[in-house]
């Protein structure tokens, strides 16, 4: 009746990506509280019910936390757009470019929490070495995924990118980010952030196509 | 022999303005050397041989000396950028919009020191409703003013802009800074970086742009 070794370590990565994502949800809630700077890792331990051991064998630093959270947030949204994708071309339908866009943007919408993570990673990683490497992974990570998205669906609705499409879907992420930023700084509200995104993503998307 | 009213007010705000200028002299030194965040108000001061009281009575906060420098540091690349649009319409060359890119971007590069002070102003912007004032009016005179070059530009080489001269401008300048903090977070050589940012930029502008 004991695990055989092999079951005993796939029994302790799965019991670790448990903590780590328990450590992520405390971290998503404290942070959410009392801001990013002032939230500490003890106070994220305790709030997950973990010890500090636990974090730190998890995450060498709160950075690389705020950086795994950073990861989580956008993946989801990744996931929830290659979903939509996914439905977009089994409907059939005939979509424009900034139609398409403004569909697929509407189930990827930020919060102000992911906004403000990913602007204070980018900058803690402009000046941690370290940081940067995996801020740059993911990053690139990310431009590809949307980069095959997107040349997928050029194909599907028959439109020609203007720019590669790793350089288009970089491109898009970067307008939605700063928008996006732009949005939380004029204080807007949810909806108004959420419309303001939306356009100007779906014009920027559509200077850059010519339809075949 | 006394001044006028007039001319002591006229005296005042001009050395209001040099005591302001030199506190952004020693800042720009003392962040150079230690690094945004260690940068202390007074070592700020002293650098600049200055009083704390002068210095708050020119700025309220280190946040407002940090977005003061980045307007300065940006505004003189903008005039740069300027004076060169004056003297590329002058000698009438024909350029295409890459080109053109190029010969503008290559005398507004960027130090890493701007790099890192833009990304750190804006993500505290995000989190400071005065600073984000201050910021997004900033933000919105430099995209009018780069817009208003593009304009013009589009008229003088006849070529058609994808999007509106602002929302142009707002790309360019968004594209510009993006790849310089990549750049900066991959650890590039100055030259590499500026190679980098301008081709990156290029090939943005040259996908929003039309021949007419």
């Amino acid at each position: 009746m004991t695990d055989t070794p092999v079951a005993e370590a796939t029994g302790t990565s799965r019991r670790r990506e448990a903590t780590r994502q328990k450590l992520l949800d405390a971290a998503a809630l404290v942070f959410a509280e009392v801001g990013l700077d002032a939230a500490s890792v003890e106070a994220i331990c305790e709030r997950a019910g973990f010890t500090r051991g636990a974090f730190y064998s998890n995450f060498e630093t709160k950075d690389e936390l705020m950086l795994a959270l950073t990861e989580r947030v956008a993946g989801e949204k990744i996931d929830e757009v290659a979903e939509r994708v996914a439905q977009l071309q089994e409907r059939g339908e005939d979509l424009e470019p900034g139609a398409l866009v403004r569909q697929l943007l509407d189930v990827a919408f930020d919060k102000k929490q992911g906004i403000l993570l990913t602007s204070e990673i980018r900058t803690r990683a402009m000046r941690d070495q370290r940081l940067a490497e995996t801020y740059i992974a993911w990053q690139t990570g990310m431009v590809e995924r949307v980069g095959s998205f997107i040349e997928e669906l050029a194909l599907t609705y028959r439109f020609r990118l203007r720019l590669s499409p790793q350089e288009f879907a970089g491109l898009i992420l970067q307008t939605w980010e700063d928008t996006s930023a732009f949005a939380v700084m004029t204080g807007l509200s949810v909806p108004e952030m959420h419309q303001l995104v939306n356009e100007r993503t779906a014009r920027v998307a559509t200077a850059l196509v010519d339809p075949l």
